[in-house]
This record gives structure tokens, C-alpha cells and sequence, in this order.
């Protein structure tokens, strides 16, 4: 199941929508050469379990534990993995912006090889336009998946803003698209099918990660 | 969806419901100036983890291991850690009330500058009044968030009796409102929403909470 | 929402209905005075995890960890815990019957005070026989829950054979009621509150444990 | 409810069905004596829980750590362990494949007794031709069941190709059966049902297991 909304012109409208014919979701993701996303709720579920670890052992992976020894686990989904590979055939940039803090989101990030890792940020927004500008795009080039009200400010500045299917309902309300799949199972594969089909590109960049594998 | 239940009058109905003109849910949760809520099933979604841990090691954990040397482990939810950032903007107070006594809650409160924190109670009713009494106001200026029958006396007590999604069928009964979402899952997030809704504040708090992170 | 299903007669059913009226499972469950239940599927979803220990340490805990420095992790309900509390109060006798082995079960019965944990268990209708015996009950008064074939033969062997809502197709076919809550997500809480009520004694049983609480 | 779905020719629909008298799915499942899966998604619901530990220690589990301390974390089901059980009973041979690596997944396969254990594994088409050839049967004979693109090759080559419940569109497109239950909630379980069914080896491959129990 597919489920498109567009924006209604909620409170922010005005200033979202300029006096241009509108474009469909679909012009917009034929445009992204990026795409930034939120961790928690997006690659995830949105869960954080905190394990307790014994703060007087020595650790190579310190900057992992809080202040109070604890550490913080989150589960991301084997299929999303997959979807940094399309991404990377397709040759569409990959990033991701989150508020929080933690090595297991680094060392994600390097094991997926994605290609921007800011952690600990607050203002996406700003964050989206100085990823697009170091990488030569402008925010529309970009798209932003997110699940919450921090997300707002990316989402209204990329061109595309797709939400998860577990996003509160006004971040929803003001994205392009809804990925089938909640947060850490399988949103992210979604949102990377959903540009690279309206790219064209879809079935070809499949055939060649199954291709490379065997 | 937003499920309204209202106390049909239990086996308690005579005490709840005195000879007065009944309240709607919505102009109890004008009058709500603190918010307390149960933990396990509703801040979480009622599964408890025992992870081992080596008891013959020094540990600064220590109270949060049990006699056998077992970590209580259990999953939060992100857009509940929104929803006190919410809760704080707009004046309301927080707070816990648990029976039930784990470090990582502690940990978890504190991360979220959560107001009052009471682990290891067993009579939450008495200790919603203390609370309320402490903060200069009436338990009806109080609202208590609950999952199973323990929870009930402080719901019965507050003056906003909230059930999550996956409450026991007894506490939905004699409660106000029931979140569209389940424990874990953002129900306190719902709580939240629901009360600075009916106070006519959340447009304003969300664009708040939204400025102040860019 | 409440499923029973009623023992349609499978392969075994000559061996299972004597020439004798048949019983409802509300009668049935009036006579039970001991709940054995599994706990993989049933006190939780069925999930195994397996966490990786460092087995150079010393540890008290050792009996937990496998040949192999792993420790199981399995997660469960908060409601589950109040069950065994509301079964105590009604004079309920409790006990776990399970194939696998693990200190995490051990100590989560000890917490729960549960009478009888019986581990590394295949063949459990004995095992059920002799709970009964020990008790001075015959098997038509101890009830089983169960999710997986090897739950059949303490099913059959109990007066009340009770199948978890996420059982197999075969286990519940041969159950006299299915809980409304998944293993792992208050089953237990389902099995003890059919029984209770079939008794009769539910509401007062609840009011007790509140009372108790306040 | 067992769905079924049958190969509609997609892209390479040429190269996968000559000209010749189209098998149905049970006539594949009768053939069957060698049952290969992946893990990710298969024997878990795919998600990836990363625990850091203390690289400092000395350790004895240390394959299974990342060069970042990391320990990878999967939940498998207690039903899945049955039917691996079942598929020895009824002589069907067992193995895994997966691209992932970890030591949980070699210790959960030696606890459960798999026959092959491959991880690592890219091109899981050609693994499975090894496999099927070193136990002396042709690729028909072997059924494989996958989630993602990446088992394609694998289940194009094996005699049936099941896709669990939570596969991606592109492989459950592929497969001739679709398990009712998802990856790491009884998706092997079903898969060996559903061979063993269409065998007429089920009814006295459980009994055979009960009474091997009881």
C-alpha cells in the first residue's frame, strides 16, 4: 500500500507555498540527489532501551556511556541496510541528522557507509541547507524522512518531505509522501524505492546489487 | 482516533459520583496543572528485560541491580521525551509514580527533568495528593495516566483519569480518555496533546518547542 | 474480545471424551485450584535473545550462562506479575512447567513467588500429574497454559487446557479457551481473570489487591 | 490463513519457466528434502540491536564482537527451534545462509543442530547449489526461504521459494508460498508445515514428536 498525502497548508502554508504551479510528489523526488533522515522513529522505532554498564572498567567505547554508566541500544532493521547499498548504486547522497547521541548510531553509520553523520543536532533545518550546500545541491535537491515535530523545520526546507508511517500526525499532515513501513522496519527502503522509482531507475539498480552479490 | 470512554459508574460509581453536574472529559483537562503517570505499560509497554550481570565485579550501578545480580532493562519511547519537553513549555508539571524500583527509570527521569519521581509505591492514591498538595494544588488539578488495577485509586482520585491504548479492560472503564497510542508507543505523548488541547495551547507550544530547536 | 473454542475431537479425542455429559470449559474452570503454564510463548512472546558474555569473568550467576558465555534474554509482562499477585489473594496455586533452562526464568519466578518452577522439562504431562499429586489435587483441577505442541500432553492431562492467543493452529484446536492477550502480553492476566470469574470471585479479588496496595 | 502466491513471469520469467508443464507449489513442496533459509528477517523479524562491550577484556566470544566492541543482538522463536526439531524428525536436512556474520547466529545454530552453516555468504544461488550437491540432491530438491533481494538468486534456483510474511514486495513476487507468520515469529515453523503438509508427513511427524517428549 502506497499512501500519498500532500501538504494541506497548515498554519506554516503560506510561507511553504509560493505563487507557483505546485508540484507533485513525484517531480519532486525525480529531483533528489540526497536523502537525510532522522534516527530515532525513522531508522529505528522509535524504542531506547538503556542498559546499565559498570562505570569503573576501562572502555575504548566511552563516549557511548552517559554520565551514569549507562548505555543506549536501539534496533535498526536488516532491510534498511539494504537500502544504503541502492542508494549508493543510484548514486544518491546519504545522511543522517538526529538530536541525540550515540556511538551505536556512529558505528551504524560506518558499517552502512553513510555519507553524512550529525549527531546531537537540534536545528535540522539549518543543518539540511549546510549538508546540500557542502555537497553542491540546493534544499530541493534534497529529501528529509522524519517521524516528529524537530523534523518540521528539514522537512519544510528539503524539496521532498516524506514521514514514516508511525509519525505523529502533524508531521504527516506536512509531508509529501508516507512510507508503508513504520520506523526500523523498513521505512528508509521505502523512502529510497520511492525516489529511485520515480527516478526510473528502480528495477535496474536492484538487478545490479543482485548482480554485485552473486 | 481518539477513543473517549466515560466511567459508566462501576462497582465505585457512588463514591466517584456525587450530586453534582458531571464534568466532560474535556473541561477536566482544562483545570490539569500536573501530570503524573505510571511507568511500566505506560511509559513503557509493560515488557520487562533481566539482563545478568557479574556480581563479584565493583559496581556505581549497584542499586540498580537486584539481589542476583540481574539489570532491569526496559524500552522508552522518543516521542515521549518530546512530550515533557512539551509539558515544561507549557507550565504543566511531571511526574512518576511507580511501584515497581529500577535505576534506569531514575536515570531515564532525569534525562527527562521529569518534576517528581516516586519509585516503590504501592498506594499511588495517597501519593498523588501528596504531590499535588506539594505544588499548591487539588487533585483535581492533577491527572494520572495508567495501565492496570494498581493505577486506579490515583485515577479515581485525580481530577483526569487517563487509560493507555493497552490498559486492563478495568482501567479503561474508569477512565476519561484512552490514548490512541499504547504504552512504549507515545501514549504520554497523547496524554499531553489531549490536555494542551482542550487548554487551547498546543499550536502555540508546538511552534515553541519548534523555534527553540532552530 | 473473549474466544473459546471447544476441543473439536482431533486424532486423540477418543482417548480425551469418555461416555460422560460433556463439561463447558466455565465448569471446567470452576474446579481449578492450580495454573501451570509454560513460559516461552506464554509469559513471553517466544522470543530468545542471546547476549554474548564474557566468560573469562567469574561470575555467581553461572548456571544462567550457556557452555558458551551467552546469556538468555526473554522479556516479560508487567501485567503477568499482577496475575500471579490476584491468583495468591484467590488461593490459587501457581507454577511454571518448561522445556529450556535458564537463571533469568528462575529468578523472575522467585520474584513472582510462583509455587512451583519446574525447568528442562520435556515431558510435561507427567510433570502436571505429579504438581497435581504434590498437591494433593487431581489433574481436572489444575488448568495448563500453553502455546506450542509440546504443551498437548499437560493440556490434555488438565482439567482446563488453556491456549495462548498466538499458540500454534494445533495447540489451539485442543484448548477450552484461547486468551484475548498474546504470550508476553498479559496471557497469564487472561487465564487467571477466565478462572477467577468462572469462580466467581474476580471483582472481589480485585478489590482486595487494591485495597491491599492502599 | 496460508496464502499462496505463484510466480507471475516478472523480468526474468523467461529464464525461469521452460517449456514445460508449470509445477504447483504443492507438487514442489513434495520433492523437497532439503530446507535452506536466510536469518535476517527469516529467523528474526530483522531487526539489529548493536550492545557495546568492553574491548579492553579478554574474551573468548571475540568473533562475534565488531572491531568497535560492539556485540550484535537477534531474537529468534522458541517455534522455530521446534521446527527444526520437526525437520529432523521427518529426515528433512537443515542450513542456513546469510551475508551477516555473527557468533549468536553459530551458537543458536549449533543449539537448534542445522546441518550447514554458512554466513558470510553474498551468492547465496551458487551456495545453495553447493549445498544441495554435497548432500547428493539436485537444486529442485532444495526449497529456500528469504525476505529481501539479495535471496533472489537462491530462491530462482531452489525447487520452492517461500517468502515470509514481512519480505519486500520484489521477493514475495517471486515465491511460490508466502508464510502466514513473519520472520522470528514462527516463519520457519510454517515453512516446515507447509513441506511436511504437503508431504503427508505432519499429523505423525508431531505425534512422533510429542511422544518422543512425553
Amino acid at each position: 500500500m502506497t499512501v500519498i498525502r500532500i501538504s494541506l497548508g497548515t498554519y506554516r502554508a503560506t510561507a511553504r507555498i509560493p505563487a507557483m504551479p505546485k508540484l507533485s510528489p513525484q517531480s519532486r523526488a525525480r529531483k533528489i540527489k540526497l536523502l537525510l533522515f532522522d534516527v530515532d522513529g525513522v531508522l529505528t522505532n522509535g524504542k531506547l532501551f538503556f542498559v546499565p554498564q559498570d562505570p569503573h572498567q576501562p572502555s575504548g567505547a566511552s563516549s557511548e556511556r552517559t554520565a551514569q554508566g549507562q548505555v543506549e541500544v536501539k534496533g535498526f532493521h536488516a532491510h534498511d541496510g539494504v537500502a544504503n547499498s541502492l542508494a549508493r548504486i543510484a548514486g544518491l547522497k546519504t545522511g543522517l541528522i538526529t538530536r541525540r547521541s550515540s556511538e551505536t548510531v556512529a558505528l551504524r553509520a560506518r558499517d552502512l557507509k553513510i555519507d553524512h553523520v550529525r549527531q546531537g543536532i537540534a536545528d535540522k533545518g539549518t543543518c539540511l541547507k549546510e549538508i546540500a550546500k557542502q555537497e553542491g545541491l540546493t534544499p530541493e535537491e534534497a529529501a528529509f524522512v522524519g517521524d516528529d515535530i524537530i523534523d518540521l523545520p528539514a522537512m519544510r526546507a528539503a524539496g521532498l518531505a516524506i514521514a514514516v508511517k508511525n509519525a505523529r500526525a502533524e508531521v504527516k499532515k506536512e509531508s509529501h509522501y508516507v512510507t508503508p513501513h513504520a520506523g526500523g522496519d523498513g521505512a528508509l527502503r521505502d523512502a529510497v524505492e520511492y525516489i529511485l522509482r520515480a527516478q526510473g531507475k528502480w528495477k535496474k539498480v536492484v538487478e545490479d546489487y543482485i548482480g554485485r552479490s552473486s
